[in-house]
């Protein structure tokens, strides 16, 4: 077996408790000691989504089953949608809104920069009937961190917001009803720190009533929130599918070791432990790639220097220090790195091992 | 903590190496030695499957999700579907195919009764252009074992056989390639002894040929088995979602067991594990409901003895005894049980315990 440093987008490293957890002895998945864990685990994750919405929950698959619950619940056929793209998340989204059968207004933005609000903002009012305007938070492909604040402004409107915290949750501070957010996806194996395989998702009382008063069923059966508000929160626990129990373990513990630090002082330790990489990182010749001002502690993206054999440095930081980082995605494969403090990763100690293994290879 | 002898329709008690391997230290989901993990727990499932189907993986979600995914993929808004219904999991089947926009020909049989696997094939020459016949292998819902070799004479025709093995694989004899099936999926929480989370499929070459040759793409992004295939199996391994590593790595293990025992031996054990205790359960009133001569022996199915407080005594069970074993669902509920002896459950001595605890309870 061997083990890893894990700085790349994801997986982190896992909270040992959360690893310990998986150690939990099986219970049946309507046992009510089960039934109360999984309580408990969708009233952390209101405590760290920072919401009172009661369809809170774990759904089961990754992050991205989570983006498709958003938009196959929320959307019909032949709705307009307004979605935020500058990274390769935001291009997801089109592509599972259109699947939908929505027509998608895509709002672009060069990758590596943010997102301007009032351009989606703008977009609404130009298509004031859109049924929902989407963008993601912490774009894991440029490092960027998209402001989104504003669009709560939507709350006057009949457009729903749609949030994408995949790489934000648990990272950097996060007001889902603060800021008015209709519904907002996750995943586990960023800032949470648990393995892949559970999407925590958060609808709030409007994206609720649109799901309700839908005219046609969810396409997809497994993703219907309906069907799956009634298994895991309704009062007679209907049976939908069989839950995940392990992951939920996991989950529900590492969502204790994050609330019992304090979600603030979570906050504030991925900032410190990312500005500190990122004040080292130009030593050995990298550049910051996302705009300042919106760069994510969480995940920093940097070009590499030039010469800097890009597959090899990795390969060697991997093989011989035990270190993972990621190359880039599209246009910036071969040309820059994506480099993870999340979670239990988000250390000093992390970003001083690293920095330690780049110094003797590249001999700086 | 609580621990509990899990006797219900699954999960199942994990083997005791699925649960070792959740400690095993997370890697990325890209790292080469996660990627030796996953082909190896691919081959292993071909093993289990018993075929040589390249296109063999766990989809990350449940059961359902693997059910879906094989609609999803293989249906196209109008195709014409043919389902076996006979319990929870055919009604399901023909849901999920209805919101692919499929027609669905639903072959009905009565709950606790086998479906004549002639009927299908009868209505698939009444329907010659039908995209395919699913059928359920284990009906977890009445514990009957349907008959669906014969439905390999399906490869003479255009239509492909589906087939849900949830409730049979690694637990009862399956021969994918054997009995010509295009397509089948199944769960990791019942016979395979691992936690629910992943759910194992397999896809013969001409249901490969269709999904290529889909004139329209697939409605769910999540579940689309090109993209997934490229991820998990392709030469370049294109990033879609983040596998789930650690309920893979158990998975992995749990095959491990599976076939160090050796599948027939394993099968066999189910077999003798639920004859025994379809042998015992009449001397406590038990009456059992499945057809005879289609009786699972994984999943039993009995009507409770008259005056038996139906969940009175389940919860002694569980609360006094930490046995699990479920009620009945639909028009059983109340009436019957189901009781699971399945992977690491499908020993002597959970019959023994079971046994042993009713006894005492209604002081027979």
């Amino acid at each position: 077996m061997t083990d890893r440093l894990l700085m790349g987008p994801g997986p982190s490293n896992p909270y040992p408790d959360a690893v310990a957890a998986f150690g939990r002895p099986m219970l049946g998945h309507m046992d009510p000691e089960f039934i109360g864990i999984m309580d408990e685990t969708m009233d952390r994750l209101r405590q760290v989504f920072r919401t009172t919405n009661p369809l809170t929950l774990p759904v089961s698959g990754t992050g991205s089953a989570g983006m498709e619950a958003c938009f196959v619940n929320l959307v019909e056929c032949g709705d307009t949608v307004i979605v935020g793209a500058n990274g390769v998340f935001g291009d997801r989204m089109c592509e599972v809104a259109r699947r939908c059968g929505a027509e998608v207004v895509r709002i672009e933005e060069e990758w590596g920069r943010a997102l301007d609000p009032q351009r989606l903002l703008d977009a609404q009012a130009q298509h004031p009937h859109a049924r929902l305007v989407a963008v993601v938070h912490a774009e894991t492909s440029t490092g960027v961190r998209n402001e989104v604040a504003p669009l709560r402004a939507l709350q006057d409107t009949d457009t729903l917001f749609v949030l994408d915290t995949v790489t934000s949750l648990a990272g950097i501070p996060l007001e889902v009803d603060g800021w008015g957010v209709d519904a907002v996806y996750s995943g586990t194996q960023k800032c949470l720190s648990v393995a892949p395989g559970l999407s925590p998702v958060s609808f709030s009382p409007r994206a609720v009533e649109r799901i309700t008063s839908r005219t046609v069923p969810v396409q997809s059966w497994y993703l219907d929130l309906g069907l799956i508000a009634n298994y895991v929160a309704g009062a007679s626990r209907v049976y939908h599918h069989t839950a995940p129990v392990s992951m939920v373990y996991s989950l529900h513990a590492a969502l204790g070791v994050v609330l019992e630090e304090g979600l603030e002082n979570v906050w504030a330790r991925h900032q410190r432990v990312g500005d500190l990489l990122q004040s080292q990182l130009p030593e050995l010749g990298f550049t910051l790639l996302a705009e300042e001002g919106h760069r994510l502690p969480d995940l920093t993206t940097a070009w590499i220097p030039e010469g800097l054999d890009d597959a090899g440095v990795r390969r060697t930081l991997l093989t011989e220090y035990g270190i993972e980082v990621a190359g880039g995605l599209g246009a910036f494969a071969g040309k820059a790195w994506r480099i993870g403090c999340m979670g239990h990763t988000a250390r000093e100690r992390s970003v001083v091992a690293l920095m330690g293994a780049l110094r003797e290879i590249l001999g700086a």
